[in-house]
């Protein structure tokens, strides 16, 4: 059976992660997210621990230093965390994309896979406004609490996709395809995936 | 039967005419573009000879006041003529879209009939380096006059979108879905506007 790939890029509060999730369900496919750190830690056979904290993080933070030095100590790659992170996510990235059929959300995995044929790259966004309401409901927190964590999550992952790619973090030019979510919403989104998915 | 409309803004050489009059070629609609200003000159009783210069150009470019002079001495409406084009097309497209299943391209279609839900609207980008080798191998020109003509076209376009809505021309805050036409290709892409097309 032919592969197809689809790769989501996602503002945080658009549904980006739900749209993946309900895709991969309908088309009887695995959706890798956050996961693909235990996979990365399990491949490169390190204490997941030390990873979960430098995950789409800048690399240039402080954060980012105290865990380098860290990384060094307990594995002796000599690599920095994030670099070592962002290789072996790569690595399993690609096995996966040469394996199976899926949907992967985040992780720079349109860039790593750029050029295969079967896999498509989306980007998926959605006004302040709508993305403001989504996460007060879904964390039962306060509207200012809401647009700091938006706010942060999108610097994080901005900051890790344009640090680790030669592409900017959610610019058209960098995906096939941008939606617009909550103009489209979760359900016509999934169906024009689903399109996209089946191209060859 | 209910009806569906994809208005497409679109960059220069990136295809967006092309795959508009396919789709619709495909989906047995009618197609709308230029000939926009020609139902909106016999909407209005001008003469569409004083409309062809203006049309989407820059409201405040030296030629729109000469025209403007022009458009109050011909017609006495006293409206700038690039407010009166913009004001009778903009009709001309909400009739459109009360009658009739189609697609339209350009013409800030997807401001003018924001808020329809059976109205989606779309933005077709490219590589610079595609575009440049489409319009030249289509007005068999030098690279260096494709290069200038994208350039014209586009800030063009712009202008006019930027001027007459609130929002940007090309931002993919504008629409709802963007896509890259030199990736996904325009039989591809023709593929995801038929989904889009068919939604409620």
């Amino acid at each position: 059976m032919a592969k197809h790939i689809i790769t989501i890029g996602r503002e945080f509060g658009s549904g980006g992660r739900e749209i993946g999730k309900t895709l991969a369900k309908e088309l009887g496919v695995e959706c890798y997210d956050s996961r693909l750190i235990e996979m990365a830690a399990e491949y490169g056979e390190i204490d997941i621990s030390i990873f979960r904290n430098v995950e789409e993080k800048k690399a240039n933070s402080l954060l980012y230093t105290i865990h380098h030095d860290l990384a060094n100590e307990k594995t002796g790659y000599g690599l920095p965390l994030n670099d070592m992170l962002f290789n072996l996510q790569s690595e399993v990235i690609r096995q996966l994309a040469e394996r199976e059929s899926c949907i992967l959300i985040g992780r720079c995995a349109d860039y790593i896979l750029a050029g295969r044929k079967y896999v498509h790259s989306v980007f998926i966004h959605a006004d302040m406004e709508a993305r403001i309401k989504r996460i007060m409901q879904k964390y039962e927190i306060s509207q200012k609490e809401a647009v700091s964590m938006i706010k942060k999550k999108d610097k994080a992952r901005s900051s890790y996709y344009n640090f680790f790619t030669n592409r900017r973090w959610g610019e058209k030019e960098s995906y096939d395809l941008t939606i617009n979510s909550n103009v489209l919403g979760i359900d016509q989104s999934i169906q024009v995936l689903k399109t996209l998915f089946s191209l060859a």
